[in-house]
């Protein structure tokens, strides 16, 4: 697969099936994700591969229980909206897509774990998302998750963290073969999220449609 | 180009020519970029592109000395052993590439600075990665570097940031045609990094060399 095609519709994916990944699929995603850089060049990340059905089931149990309480706190307002069928198109497929995946979670064939020292979050992000990009290539769908960093000390004893370990969990990925199909997630124009020279200064050109699938030109070699 | 090839070989590039980066290269580097994922989808990253050559030689003066510190500091051992010739071959070749940056950040044609909220590194270091792939897919070099957050006042100050931001620099990635060759990154082995079921406890397959260039077997689709 084209880096630009696995850049562009590489977006959140939260109904998979339960088929099974094989095991050779699992190992080039990861393989692929520890290429990452990270500070210092230390490798202050690692990964933990869940398929153990009753270690998903307890952790389905736990993100659904967080998922509740987020739409009784800080996402009230959006989960009133969506009951009363007042919220927009976006935000009712949003709230449907996490329902599932948080009914679903521990048929999902593989929970990524991923793990980084305190603080360093700018050494797992980047291997998180080789992940996933990798996943894509493989046809594989995921979606970055830290909801479980809420109910930690449960998580980690389920996942058998030493209570003295230098490393603690920075995200989860479910993994496995998306039922929906893929497409480019709505972003903001480009140069809303990009300045030019000095802060809040606009870029000269414009850019509010994605620049992909158009053919890549003579500056590429 | 193959997104195994973009994820295997997007190494640390600090030698670059000061050959400009066409605009339409730049624009497919950063519409790339601004597709990762974010912390509730609220694109809570910025990026900011510095061409402009006082304030890059402003940056690299700031940089060489920052570098120069670390060597006194955190990296004394280091640079000693460098210097009496004790160092092993690839502490000697990251030293004297970190060097030949430092000393030439300003001939870089682009510095491109990645910002994100207070804590929100998972949010911006999808996209500054995301960033490097699709440079790396267009032939130019990056490296992502976070020192100039030890002189963040002063660097606020060149790119204009206000005191009240919402936003912090987060990283910045130089930008331009490398003057060396690609290659896969040394890492550590796989079954390293990588735990089955619970914390500590190695998969059952082991791993010890890079798993690309070798052709994507049955399990893609």
């Amino acid at each position: 697969m084209d880096v630009y095609q696995a850049l562009y519709t590489t977006r959140a994916m939260r109904r998979v099936s339960a088929e099974p990944i094989p095991e050779e699929v699992l190992l080039r995603v990861l393989d692929a994700a520890i290429r990452a850089p990270s500070a210092g060049n230390e490798h202050a990340f690692r990964f933990l591969v869940v398929r153990d059905a009753e270690t998903k089931k307890a952790l389905q149990v736990l993100y659904r229980e967080v998922l509740d309480e987020l739409y009784e706190t800080r996402y009230a307002a959006m989960a009133q909206a969506v009951r009363s069928g007042t919220a927009d198109a976006t935000a009712q497929r949003v709230s449907a897509s996490a329902n599932h995946l948080a009914d679903h979670l521990h048929e999902v064939p593989v929970l990524l774990f991923a793990f980084g020292r305190r603080g360093g979050e700018s050494s797992v992000f980047p291997a998180v998302w080789s992940a996933c990009l990798a996943a894509r290539a493989e046809g594989l769908g995921t979606t970055v998750t830290t909801l479980l960093k809420s109910r930690r000390a449960e998580v980690d004893a389920l996942l058998g963290l030493p209570a003295d370990a230098e490393y603690e969990m920075a995200a989860m990925v479910p993994l496995g073969r998306p039922t929906g199909r893929w497409g480019i997630a709505q972003r903001p124009a480009l140069h809303e999220l990009v300045y030019a020279e000095r802060w809040g200064e606009a870029p000269v050109w414009t850019c509010a449609e994605p620049l992909w699938p158009d053919p890549v030109g003579e500056g590429a070699r």
